[in-house]
């Protein structure tokens, strides 16, 4: 099974995800730009959510996507680099925040509940058994889907981070449940992520993808001190010298210096992608798995909406390399899907707009003399 | 009763809203950091969330504002310079922009609805009598109110736009009106405007009261041309050096070369500060408002919550002036309030975020070990 994965660089899920993909609606963006231009208001006047409105529909092909049902989906997973002392929370902190999240006391609720979407959790490599705490909580106010490759990553300082197999699951677990979401109706996808150490697998990615050095794509992440921020650049450039990640694979980063959620949510992009679902990017986590997801399927990226830009230095620079212009900076670096959550109610104002506004010729308007 | 005006330099109900805005509530702020700071997410890192939800509880004086009612304020009034051809639409579409605004069909209708904002219209001073139109409007989605100064403003290349008299009377019918909205729940209030040529006043006031070159804080309006800008860069000098607006004095400011509607905002943000509510201020329209407010009444800015950064290029001088710093840039120039609107959605999912997330100690989440 490994080789076979191995020969054909990646899965059959992932091939077959990949193949579906293709380039943006032509028809439908001219159709969205001429119904904007016919509005009530100056043409163009409505900036980036026009923008967005044609984005979307090119993705979708259609000017009126059905956005009725809206999820955020938060990848989940345990970092064996976290022995390393690269984060302020200790691991546990993982499964605690999972808890907080199915009994609806996390950011990412709040959040999601405001945009009007619902939460749903992945259990990808969590590094403890959460099945029975989970459903010991009455009322959950999000879905937990059990989908464990193991418990956490090895400590990518001590070798890669996952096999090359674990890293196509995880990919793959992504696709299969965008897949299983769209079926059930949801019209806009965004990506959330929950790991303590994940922005140390996030960092080393994006100086490998983006072929920058460690120094400029490492933060503080959750809040760590100086002496501890050295230490954590210091981890990235010694798991990077280690395993030795090829900066045009992106299974082989994800593998070397990754994590299951961030693979998670490359595969939730190129799912969403494949079944034409806008998928609205969060910060920091989120934009290292669209980095792997753009170099599985690089036509994956006209699918994206980059939601936010982070704290995280780092983010800048992958969203440069992924050409995609974030749509507000409000200083988060919580991940959790917070900031797509946000952009998710900015995709969904963009929809209103073009398909609630009256044309000129409705409202009886006058338009522009010249 | 003018005579009496001059002398109180503004009017009693004026003076009577300024002596009431007061500093914000210290210890709310003070609650609100720390209730912030024992929610389940790293200290700060909900960014500028978190600083609206500080400055929504030192406004309101708790930390939990009802939101529940949320409308946008938007004035509507024409120029008398509009017949210099400064604009790329004719005068007559501010009317019919009115009746879109009651039928539902404009972008503010779409993005208030979304962010569950109503609307109120204020004919302050429009050039066309709008009261049996607008009845004719069955199922209107906006209450239009009629407190029409006079048949829109002077041509300020021919004298001043309005009498020292009209200029006090737009500002107390927005303090009024904010207070009446206020009386009836509205715990949130958003700025919006429509008028013909409105730019070019606002452009006018940015001059006088940031002290800058026309040049610098005059764009494009609704679209018009390089030589319309050019004209329009030459009618506003000249409205300046004919009119000498003093840049101390709001009134003297707003009725040299100023608008109704632009005092009518100005009179809402002076109201809402005057009654401890938060005033989210839309675009370029709404910051010269802002100004003019402010000069009466420096203490009501820590009141006003700036949401976007507009493509009218004197706005940012004008954010500046006023040390606002915009939420988000979309590069919107429509006005009418759209960008207040999506500021009171994020505004309201600040003051969630501060209700309704778990603490580490409900939510059993452990917190930073350092």
């Amino acid at each position: 099974m490994t080789v076979k994965k191995e020969k054909q660089f990646f899965s059959e899920i992932i091939n077959e995800a990949v193949d579906k993909i293709t380039i943006l609606n032509k028809q439908t963006t001219v159709e969205a730009k001429t119904r904007l231009d016919n509005l009530t208001k100056p043409v163009g006047s409505l900036g980036r959510l026009e923008d967005l409105a044609i984005q979307i529909a090119g993705i979708t092909g259609t000017l009126n996507p059905d956005f009725t049902k809206k999820l955020i989906i938060v990848m989940a997973a345990d970092h064996g680099v976290a022995e390393e002392g690269v984060s302020a929370y200790p691991k546990e902190v993982t499964p605690q925040m999972v808890y907080n999240f199915l009994s609806g006391g996390a950011g990412i609720n709040v959040l999601a509940r405001h945009a009007g979407a619902d939460v749903v959790i992945v259990d990808i490599g969590i590094a403890a058994d959460v099945s029975k705490a989970a459903r010991a909580i009455a009322n959950a106010k999000s879905l937990l889907i059990e989908k464990k490759i193991t418990y956490g990553t090895t400590n990518m300082v001590k070798g890669q981070a996952m096999s090359r197999t674990h890293a196509c699951d995880s990919v793959e677990i992504g696709i299969e449940i965008a897949r299983e979401m769209i079926s059930k109706g949801y019209g806009i996808i965004g990506t959330g992520d929950m790991g303590i150490a994940n922005t140390t697998a996030s960092s080393a990615i994006a100086a490998v993808v983006c072929g920058v050095d460690v120094e400029k794509v490492t933060g503080y992440g959750t809040g760590i001190d100086d002496k501890s921020f050295i230490n954590k650049v210091r981890i990235i450039k010694k798991a990077i010298r280690l395993n030795k990640p090829d900066p045009k694979d992106g299974i082989d980063v994800l593998s070397k210096v990754g994590g299951f959620e961030i693979g998670g949510i490359a595969g939730v992009i190129i799912g969403c992608a494949a079944l034409k679902v806008p998928v609205v990017i969060d910060g920091f986590i989120s934009g290292a798995g669209a980095l792997i997801a753009e170099l599985i399927a690089p036509q994956c990226r006209k699918y994206m909406i980059a939601s936010h830009s982070s704290v995280e230095k780092g983010h800048a620079i992958m969203l440069r390399k992924l050409k995609l212009r974030p749509l507000f900076n409000f200083n988060l670096r919580l991940g959790e899907g917070t900031g797509a959550a946000i952009g998710i109610g900015i995709a969904d104002a963009a929809i209103k707009l073009m398909n609630e506004m009256a044309t000129f010729g409705e409202a009886g308007v006058t338009q522009k003399s010249s």
